[in-house]
């Protein structure tokens, strides 16, 4: 019976290292989409999105499955926990990379950015990049490290956010009121996207460290 | 031993009309606070969400320790795990009545909107406090029928979203940039609360009558 259960708790894990892998590939592919005007990229990666719900709720339905059969205790039901929130966690980041790709879609052919900010948003898409790939590290070796530097690029995003409303209220924006919506927007969109990936990378610390970071930072 | 549960259990449910209730408080606050320009009640609102993460955290506790001490099954079980996403779906409603009521502080003494949306903001308001209300009913009553005015008025909030952006993009817009900026992301922050609103309704219903209704409707 306990053989079979912890098959069911590696399972749990090993499901959600992979949805955080579709994750790392939609916001990879929704930037590109972003800054190139690939439409075909923007529309694979708002069709995949059903896949990472689809893995959400199986992986839900398991969770209560086990509550329910098992009555797990202390660490077990920590890591069942926290499965459930984490996955809600990951849907919500493919969520926001489904709609960086919905904006890229809308504006072609044209880039959705203008120029004045393409750059920033570049960066933006690497550190977010960066985020999800540590994500799913994380998820696999548990190696608690990994959730400084998702610290790190989360603060780098919140900075490159800044940038953005610094150049739309500069003086010298010429952007058009649709450039100016999208830039606000998909900026934001970045700037949650690193939110998330805090708030799974301290869920994990948790489990493996029993010691739960409070998260004091301002947010915007 | 069942009895003590039973009243844990009752406390879960009086507890989230409560996070409820500040919900409402906040989010009616929040948006007579842009509309007014008044700084005090601005504040207010930032400095009381503060206790609606407090109720939040309090409650996540107790479910899981009764998780862990009652290994709950069927019923019990669904309402313990609606409970945790419930809560945790509050308490981001929240925070999004806070990042309001920071942009009417930003934008003191001045109002953050331009006359040419503050009347569909106006509605906006009203709508977003409805479904508040609403929300809080249903924690304490479990009227289903309540979930289907709050769909309305969801919908209602997407309309009054799209109608903000099609004020901006008209030809006739001349806000600044600030104020396209603040616009957008003030519209998408209503527009969400009715997002939160309408899962912790679904929620309530699949409780109430053990059947989850896909929610399909399309998301910006």
């Amino acid at each position: 019976m306990r053989e079979i259960f912890e098959a069911e708790l590696k399972q749990i894990g090993t499901d959600l290292a992979d949805m955080s892998r579709l994750v790392e590939v939609a916001i990879a592919n929704a930037g590109t989409a972003l800054l190139t005007g690939d439409l075909k990229m923007a529309e694979a990666v708002i069709v995949a999105d059903e896949a990472i719900n689809t893995l959400e709720r199986d992986l839900d339905t398991r969770c209560v499955h086990l509550l329910a059969q098992q009555a797990p205790v202390a660490t077990d039901l920590r890591v069942i926990v926290s499965a459930l929130r984490i996955s809600a966690t990951l849907e919500r980041m493919g969520d926001l990379a489904r709609h960086v790709a919905e904006f890229a879609r809308r504006s072609y052919p044209k880039l959705a950015l203008p120029q004045a900010v393409s750059g920033t948003f570049a960066e933006m898409h690497a550190a977010a990049t960066r985020v999800a790939q540590r994500t799913t590290s994380l998820l696999e070796t548990r190696d608690v490290d990994l959730a400084t530097s998702i610290d790190h690029d989360d603060d780098m995003l919140d900075e490159l956010h800044e940038d953005n409303f610094t150049a739309m209220l500069g003086g010298h924006w010429n952007g058009t009121p649709q450039q100016t919506i999208d830039t606000a927007l998909l900026s934001r969109y970045f700037e949650r996207f690193g939110d998330h990936a805090v708030s799974v990378a301290r869920r994990i610390v948790y489990l493996v460290s029993g010691d739960f970071p409070e998260d004091n930072r301002p947010t915007r």
